[in-house]
Formats: C-alpha cells, structure tokens, sequence
C-alpha cells in the first residue's frame, strides 16, 4: 500500500533513511522547512560509533551512546519516526518499501552509512569480528572476557590462542582499539586473572601500508606507533592478511597466527540498500553524487555520509567519518529548501574540522589544518569534541563520569558478559565456540 | 576429572554454587577462614535483582546492577571463580560437576537462588515474560518498546491489544513493576509517541489473594493499592489466571483480557539443580535446611538464600529476599568454621531488618519491626537501603545520577530496543510477534 496521507497535506513529503549523524542533522535542518519528514531506522535509537570501540574494551555502558531517535525528533513537529527495515527504494515510482509498508517521497535522502567489507578474504565474514553496530560492539565485549576465562581452563596452546587477540587495520578504528584493549589487558583483567600470566598476552595490530594513520602526517603515524609499543601492542606493518579461520590468522607469506580474536577494522563500504535498489555504485558500494550531493539523474534524491562517495579536494573521496555526514545532512537539507524554492542548488564544500584518533591515557593524535597535536592536550581536544557531540545531556554526563573513573582508578568497569551471547558460550562444543556465531547459533 | 589440588595444599575445600548475595557473603565470611574457596556461577557478574525491574522499566542500564565477580574476589587470596553452569552435584562422592570438570569438595554451601513458577498455567512458560535474570529485564524492556512501536502501525484492535500490559502478581516485584511501567509510559513514551492516544493505554495487575503486598500490614497493601490507581494502574484482586497465549490472558471466570504482554512475577520457587541432584526438596523446589543451614544427613552441605526453605517464627518459611541471603551466607561460612574447629554448630536466626516496596516517585512502603512508613520518608529509606547494598561505588554512584536524572527530569532515558531481541522483531512474522522467544529464534 501506497500511504494515502499525501492527500491530506500539501507539504511535500521527505523520507530519511537513516538516523545516523547524517540523517539526524538533515531532520534538525528540515524542521525550519515547510515539508513533511519521515525518518526510518532499524534501530530506535542514533548511535555514537566514535565511541563504539570502547564499548567494546568495557570502558562504557552500550546504552551510554545510544540516544532513542523519537526524543531527538521530540522538539521538531513536522518529523515523525518509524522503526522499519527499508528493503528496497524505487527511484522511478518515487517509494520506498519496508517491512511494513510502501512510502511515497517527494524528496529521499539515503544516509544508510556503511558496513563492513572483507575484500573477499576467506573465513574473514564468518570468523572475524566487525565493530560497526552496537550488537557487534557488545559481543566482541563479551568475546574478549570470554576468551580469558576459558584461558584459565585451557593447555597452555589453547591458552596462547586464546590470549591472543589480533586487531587487523591500522587506521583510527584499529589503533584506538588495539591501544583500549592493551589498557584492558594491563589493568584490571591483570588483576581479574592471578591464575594468568598476563606476559602471554599478545596483542597485534596489522596493516597493511607502511604505517598505521594513513590519512595523517608522518610524524603522527610514528607518535601512533611508537605510543602502541610503549602499551605493549606489536606493530606489524606491510602485513596483508589472507584468511581467517576460527583459530588462526593467515598472512601474505603463508605464515599464522594462532588466536581466536581477530578483530577486522581493515575496511568498510557502502551499505547494500542503494546498490540493490539499482542506484548506481562504485565498486565498494558508495553512491558517487553531484557536488549537490544529488544522484545523478535523480533531482529529489539525495545520498549523504558513509554512503555517499564524494570527490575530496585533493583527489581520492572524503573520509568517512561524522564531520562529513553531519556537514552533508545539513548540506542536503538546505538543498531539498533550495529545490521547493525553484532556486538554483549550491555545491556541497566540506569544511575540514581535523582528524583525531585516541591511543590511550594521554596519548592522542590531533590533525588540524596542516598542525599536529600529540599527548595530553591531543587527547584533551579529542575527549571535548566527542563529549560536545554525544548526543543527550545524560549520555555525555555518563560517559564523562565512565572517563572520570576510569583515568583515576585504572579500571575499566563494564567488564560482564552479558545477553545475549553469554548465554551460548556454555553450551557450545570447544572446537565451534570460536566461530563468530557460534553464540548465537547455540543459544535459545 | 577430579581436582588434583587437593593434595598440593592442606586447607580444605570449599565449594560455593551461585554469586548471588547467599553466595557472596559467604566468600567474604570465609576469607577469614584456613580453608580453600573456589565460587561457581554461569555468570561472570553478581546481579542486584531488587533493581532488575528498573532495567526493565527503561530507568537504569543493565550494566549497573551488575558488578564482575573476580572484582568483588579481588580482595580474598584464598577465593577463585570459575566461569561454569553446574550440571549436578554428588552428594555421596562429594563433588560437583560442571560443563568443565568435576571438582572434589570439603564443604560445600548451594546458594543456586530461585526461578520463576508457573504453577502448570498453560501457555504461561512460553508467553509470559519473567523477570529473574539479566537477559529477562533486557528482554521484557525491549519488548515494552516493541509494543509501541508497532502499535503505530497496528489496526485499531491490535492497537489496544499491544498498548495493554498485564502484570500477574501483587508481591513486592508485581507493585513494583506495574508502578514503574506507569511512570515510563505517562512520562517519557507520552512524549515520544505523539501519534497514540495513550489514554488507550491500560495497564492490569493481577493478584490472586484479596489484596496487593500480602506480605505487609494491611494499611500499607491499601495505600500501596490505591497510589497505583492514582497512577491509573488497575489493581483486581481475587483473580486467577488459567492459561496465557500470545494474544491474552484468560482468568478464572473464563474472562480473557487481549494483551501482547503479560509479566509474570506470581512465583518463584527452588532453582532445579538440588532435586536434580537428588537433594530432597519442597514442592517448590526449596530445600529444606536444618536450623544450622545443613542439610540432613549431610553435615558437610549447606543450603542458603532462596533456595533454602527455613522456619520464619510465626510460621511459614522466611521470605526470598536478599537480607535472609546474606545472613544465611554469612552464618554457613561461620559454621563451617565451627565444624572445622569441631565446636558445635550454631541455629541459624533470621535478623528482620524489615520489609520494603517503592511504589513510584516519593511513593514507598516500608515495615519496620511492626511499624509502618509511606510516602516520602518511606521512599528516601529505601532508596538509601537499595545504593548501601548495591555492589561498586561506581554502580552506586551511577544509580544516583539516573535516578537524579529521573527525578527532576520525569524521564527514563534507557529507551532502546537494544541487542539481543531487537535484530529479530523486523523478520518475524506478526502472528509470531508476540511469543516470547520469537526474538532470539528469528534472530541470527
């Protein structure tokens, strides 16, 4: 069914699909507009992924950077939210299919951001874990504590594998959860574990280039570096990996490495919904634009954030990362005022706010119009602007209490294995309980 | 195989089944002791169950009642943890078997908690919603929003179905919940859902017996009952339910009231492994203890917490609450000091610190040695009690702030349909929508 509501309103109608950074920032653009908007997510809540890596370390509570979407819409009259599966967009019938029903659009934005790619690697989609939803954060969590309780009952190989945890991709992903992990490790599970010796962990990060921060100086990749094996991560750099299994990691020289974590943070690309729907893709499944951030072809239809593929001034595509998706939500939105208004549309420009990715306590690397900030007052900006970006004033209170704590007691304290995949481990034959669903396949 | 340690190390062995408050309080009894403890539970954390309703309420994240075992052991050198499920305990061998090992006893205290009872009530076990685990209060909180959601989109007569909560059971927990959901529903969901009338909304609490908090003094079941249906809950005493399906629950007079959700906290009884074991238990599963915690005939077994049926002084059996927990918790570990030393083993008595249920904002009752508080006073002291025996200072600390937020605020701000029920509701279809193990079974 066709919703019927057109009829009753002479507003045109928008459809987000999305309530990422990209989408949410269209919305609070949209409201002064005299449009319609329906957002659609399959989630009800926004999710801060900045973060998502330290949920994954047990530094924060999941639902500390979860914010349900329906209170950020609360102040904005003319959105409404469903929660709904999109299954497929019809770019020539003007709607958009769900689970539940088909909607008309007057104007599209698609903001379904980006999931994670294995390039094809054997094993890496069945064995390797991905951090790109709050399920997957919550789960390698789990994994992790998981894998040193069972050190304690293992042979000493077993316990090798188990304590090594192998982090593949060294761009900001890579690095700031390899070093969250090492201060896991070294801190509390240390304490967590007398039965262990906290020597035989091994904590590796490979990349495949020649240093880890490829989008940043030199001299911030050294920092990086150099700050990791400081925290006792080993550094493996031109390194490319060839499979995974679930008991091992297979390098370009054939050689392994025995572990039953591999954490896959190597690449990501574009969602599945756009190219299945017939939108035209780049070979990861971006959407290339218009500098309007138009389809081609397509007036009323708008791609924006991790999904969309956008030229960058010098050469290659924007990053993908928040800053953008925010900038082109907005970007988007005034664009669609622009449209209704008979008014020429105006090319998106990025305004590069910096780059920054955090290694540990003190330790972070900032990247602002050409300068370099390493250390304490690197990791002070970096703290300020996720903190300023956290969406709900509780959330950022939490995390800055959770932050708070954890740099005055060492500890990290979410540090519990919880639902729903601690309810499999138990269960599972030892040989299967390291294939990444293994938990969920044996639990009921 | 048989523990080996046993030879390497003189002290005798002590086994606790169960990191609950019986279980907890025994480990830090017995750190004073020359013995050997190794603590046993399917969780890697302790869970403060009196909060869990909250959880399932949207008030405070899961996280926070829950505290890792090995940091509440840290402290006790001669205490270790083993991640297990118990599968049986051999009485005449002396030794307990879990999904690792079977591992050798001296002493051993059960302290395996309870579990819901559904009396036999068709289609109870697998419709209705329980609140006793951490997975459950996530569970039931997703489920809650679940409804909402859908009744968006749902035809009038499924609207009513999915906006009608039932909660079976007038206990402390029954009062407790049915308050909460109130305030979540007529606070923060009024908000977001501006598309329902929640006037459609209804929520029932059921109780069998003639009136609410059977426990207390009548006075107190009487404001208890009429604060609820100040807070438009409504309270129908005398009411049996005969059987439960995913549509509605039908009562004693064959009545059925349509409802996607029905709550049951009408009973608990013994958690299964003693009389799987071969222990003698109640008809509730409950073993029955000697005045010193002993099993009979089996001087070196103690039974503690829920589990243990013991004599309250008016008659009956002492409550299954966490003050008789930990003071039996305390009392076996001390006998078992007692024994050690060949002394007589003292009878255990039950030191009533007084019987508590919070109702709502500034809305409490409390029963202390015959007398009776309401109102405010009665919900500052069990607001005060509830953060003294929560585990952490860190979960105390963060309990206060959601709590604070709350109350000046009025809003539950956990409302997210979150892993690991919420990847399912999108795939099953509607007439499945409802069981409650639909979730995880389309999930995948």
């Amino acid at each position: 069914m066709v919703s019927e509501a057109n009829n009753a309103d002479e507003r045109p109608q928008v459809i987000i699909i999305g309530a990422g950074f990209g989408g949410v920032w269209a919305a609070k653009t949209l409201v002064r507009l005299p449009v319609r908007v329906t957002m659609l997510d399959k989630n009800n809540y926004h999710t801060f992924l900045p973060l998502l890596y330290q949920v994954a370390a047990a530094e924060i509570e999941p639902e500390q950077i979860g914010y349900p979407v329906r209170g950020i819409l609360r102040r904005m009259p003319n959105v409404t939210f469903t929660l709904a599966e999109v299954t497929a967009v019809d770019l020539a019938a003007q709607t958009v299919t769900t689970n539940h029903a088909t909607l008309a659009y007057d104007y599209l934005i698609v903001a379904t951001g980006s999931v994670t790619q294995f390039f094809g690697t054997p094993g890496a989609a069945a064995h390797a874990f991905s951090l790109k939803t709050m399920e997957e954060g919550v789960r390698l969590r789990n994994h992790i504590l998981t894998c040193f309780e069972r050190a304690v009952h293992a042979t000493p190989d077993e316990r090798r594998r188990l304590l090594t945890f192998v982090v593949v991709g060294g761009g900001p992903t890579g690095v700031e959860y390899a070093g969250a992990l090492s201060e896991l490790v070294h801190g509390p599970l240390r304490k967590d574990f007398p039965e262990l010796d906290i020597a035989e962990v091994s904590i590796v990060l490979l990349e495949a280039a020649g240093r880890v921060l490829g989008g940043m100086s030199e001299s911030l990749s050294a920092y990086a570096a150099q700050s990791l094996h400081k925290m006792k991560v080993e550094v493996r750099l031109e390194q490319r990996v060839t499979a995974v299994s679930g008991t091992a990691v297979t390098l370009h020289d054939d050689s392994e490495i025995p572990t039953s974590t591999v954490v896959w943070v190597a690449g990501v690309g574009g969602e599945a919904l756009a190219k299945e729907s017939g939108i035209e893709v780049l070979g990861n499944g971006r959407v290339p634009v218009q500098p309007t951030l138009q389809l081609p072809q397509h007036e009323r239809v708008f791609a924006i954030g991790d999904l969309a593929a956008f030229p960058a001034e010098g050469g290659g595509w924007l990053p993908m990362v928040a800053q953008v998706a925010i900038q082109q939500g907005i970007h988007a939105a005034q664009n669609i005022g622009r449209h209704q208004l008979a008014q020429p549309l105006t090319p998106f420009v990025y305004w590069d706010k910096g780059t920054m990715a955090t290694i540990g306590r003190n330790k972070a690397v900032v990247n602002w119009h050409g300068r370099s900030f390493t250390g304490f007052l690197a990791w002070l900006i970096w703290s300020v602007v996720h903190i300023m970006y956290l969406i709900g004033f509780r959330n950022r209170i939490m995390v800055m209490l959770s932050w708070g704590w954890r740099y005055f007691t060492f500890e990290q304290m979410v540090r519990l294995i919880m639902p729903s995949t601690r309810a499999g481990w138990l269960a599972i034959a030892p040989q299967d309980a390291f294939k990444r669903d293994a938990y969920e396949e044996s639990a009921d």
